[in-house]
C-alpha cells in the first residue's frame, strides 16, 4: 500500500463522530473544542515491536494493546477519553495489517466516544507505535500522585501478575491450557480501568504499567511519604494462582511483572466502600501509606521480607541488557 | 545513564512555564488548562534517523528539527504554539547527547512560550522522535486547506528548494562553501513561519513539507479547486540560484524537494498587502486559484510545462524504494 492509499482508507474509517472534534484528520492539525471548565490530560505511550510486545502479536491486538496503555494514563488521571493521535512506523504496509490495527485501536476505545484526529505514517525498519490521548477532567479534580497522605489506604483494581506470566508463557501459546490463555490474554488484551468514577474518591492514583511496586513507588516519592505492603494481599486470579504454584514465583510476578494496566490508589478509609461500588471491578487493600518514607514489605504474617525476592526497580529500557 | 535518570535531568530541565500548564512531566498524564473560546490544534510528526534527517546529525540539530516540523503545522493551521509531548526511541541514551538534543527542541520553541509536557523514553535499534504539538486558535479563525476559492492568489513564505540542495550537499558539507553552508542550514535547522499574523487574511494555508506541489494540491483537493502555478516565479535564494545553474535542476528542487517549511497561502488579492505586512518574512505570489480542477505548470512565458520535467507525488515513505 502506498502513503496516500492509507491516508485516503484511514480518512474514510476515522470519521471524527464527537462533535468537539471540529476537524479531524486531513489538515495540517486537528482542530478539537475542550469543554469549558475542564483540564486537559495529554499522555504519550511509545510501544515497539520485541520490546513491548512479541513481534509475532497479531496486528489487531497490536493496536487495541497501544490504545489502553494511553487509555490507561487517562484513567490514572480520571479523566474522560476524547482524542487519539497516532504514529504508526512500520517496515511496510499491508492493508490488511492496517485494517485489523485500525480495528485493535477503534475496539479498545469502545465504550467511550473517542475519536481519532491525527498521526502520520513512516517507513521504518521497525514497528513502532506512538499514541497520544487527550481526556477531560473538569477542573481541579484530577487524579494525581503527589496527594497520598499518611493513614491512607492502599488499594489495586483487578489482579496482578497475569500479564507477566503471559509473557512467559507467550513462546508455547499454541499449546497453552484454557488458563493459561487467560493470561496470555490478559498481555495482549489488557483492560483499562473507569478512573473517572474515581474522582472525588481518592486522593492519589497511578496506573499499573512498569510493575507494582515500581509504580507505587512514584506515588510515594511524589507525595513524600512512605508505605507498608502486605506482599501476600496481591489480588491473584485463579488462572495465575494455578500457574505460579511456587510463593515466590507469584510474588515477584504480581508486584514486579509488568503491563497490568490496573490502579493503584491510595484513599481515606472512610470512602473504600464508595470507591468499591463506583467501579465496576474488585479493588483489593494491599497496604497502607505511613509518614516514614520508603516502603516496606511485609508477608501475610506481618514479618518483614527477605531482600531479594523482589526487584524494586521496575523496568528501565535502557538498563545493560 | 538509566532510564530514571534521563527522566529526572528532563523533570528539572523541562520546569513549566505557562500559567496553563497545570501539570507538567511526573504524573501519568499533563494536566492543561486552555484559553476559554479557543481551539486546539493537535498535530504529530515522527522522524527517523536516516530517513528525516542524516544519521549523523548533531543532537541539537535533531532536537531542532523535531520541534520545529510540529511547529510548522501549528504555523499553517494559525494556532500559537502552547505545548510540547516528546517521545524518543533510541539504541542508547548518552547524557551530552540528550542535553543536546533538548537543548535543540528548547531552542526551536524560543520565541513562543512552550512547555514540554510529557513523553517517554525507550529503547529501539533506530533513534526515532515523535513529537505531539498543541496550540491554541480562538474559535473559527484557524487557517484550513479547505476554503481556497477560484480568484485566489497563491502565495509561499521565504524561499523554496535550500534544503533539498542541502541535502545534496550533506555528504560533502565539510568542503561546503559558505553559500552551501546556507544550504545546508537550511534542512538542519529550518524555520517555522508566524502563521498566527495570518489569521483572517488568507482563505487556505498548508506548511510546506513533502515539496510544494504535493502540499498544494492538499490545498486544492481539499477545496475543490485547482490552479495554475508559475514555476519559474517560485522565491529562489541567492545561494540556491548559484547552487543549482541548471533550470530544471533548480525548478525540482524548488517544485518537489522536501523540508522547506515554509506556508503555502490561498488569499484573495485585496489582503495580499496585508498579509506581507504581517509576517515578518517574504511573501511571493506564485499561481492563481482556478475552479478547473487539476494543477497546470507554466514557465515565465506563460507556457505549459512538459510533462517530466517535476514529480507531481511528493513524498511517499512506502514507495518501492
Amino acid at each position: 500500500m502506498r502513503e496516500f492509499e492509507l491516508v485516503d482508507m484511514l480518512q474514510q474509517r476515522l470519521v471524527a463522530a464527537r462533535s468537539d472534534t471540529r476537524l479531524g484528520i486531513g489538515d495540517d492539525a486537528a482542530l478539537l473544542a475542550p469543554p469549558a471548565g475542564h483540564e486537559l490530560a495529554v499522555t504519550t505511550d511509545t510501544l515497539i515491536s520485541g520490546r513491548h510486545f512479541p513481534a509475532d502479536t497479531p496486528a489487531m491486538d497490536i493496536g487495541f494493546k497501544s490504545a489502553i496503555v494511553n487509555l490507561s494514563d487517562l484513567a490514572a488521571m480520571g479523566a474522560e477519553p476524547a482524542w487519539l493521535t497516532l504514529s504508526l512506523a512500520a517496515p511496510s504496509l499491508d492493508s490488511s495489517w492496517c485494517d485489523a490495527f485500525i480495528e485493535g485501536v477503534q475496539s479498545a476505545t469502545r465504550g467511550n466516544c473517542v475519536d481519532i484526529v491525527g498521526g502520520d505514517t513512516t517507513k521504518s525498519d521497525v514497528l513502532m507505535i506512538s499514541i497520544t490521548a487527550i481526556g477531560n477532567v473538569p477542573g481541579g479534580q484530577a487524579l494525581r500522585r503527589d496527594s497520598a497522605r499518611a493513614g491512607d489506604l492502599i488499594a489495586v483494581t483487578g489482579t496482578l501478575g497475569d500479564a507477566a506470566a503471559g509473557l512467559d508463557l507467550w513462546p508455547r501459546r499454541a499449546e497453552a491450557a484454557p488458563g493459561e490463555q487467560t493470561l496470555i490474554a490478559r498481555l495482549t488484551r489488557p483492560t483499562a480501568r473507569q478512573g473517572v468514577a474515581l474522582r472525588g474518591l481518592v486522593n492519589a492514583a497511578v496506573d499499573v504499567s512498569d510493575g507494582l511496586i515500581a509504580d507505587l513507588m512514584h506515588i510515594l516519592r511524589a507525595s513524600g511519604v512512605g508505605a507498608t505492603l502486605d506482599i501476600d494481599a496481591l489480588p491473584c486470579s485463579h488462572a495465575l494462582a494455578r500457574f505460579a504454584v511456587e510463593r515466590n514465583t507469584r510474588r515477584r510476578l504480581q508486584a514486579s511483572g509488568g503491563d497490568d494496566y490496573e490502579l493503584c490508589l491510595a484513599l481515606d478509609p472512610e470512602t473504600l466502600g464508595a470507591a468499591k461500588a463506583a467501579l465496576g471491578c474488585p479493588l483489593t487493600v494491599i497496604g497502607r501509606i505511613e509518614s516514614d518514607v520508603g516502603l516496606r514489605l511485609v508477608d501475610a504474617n506481618g514479618q518483614a521480607l527477605r531482600d531479594g525476592i523482589i526487584d524494586y526497580t521496575g523496568w528501565d529500557h535502557f538498563k545493560a541488557d
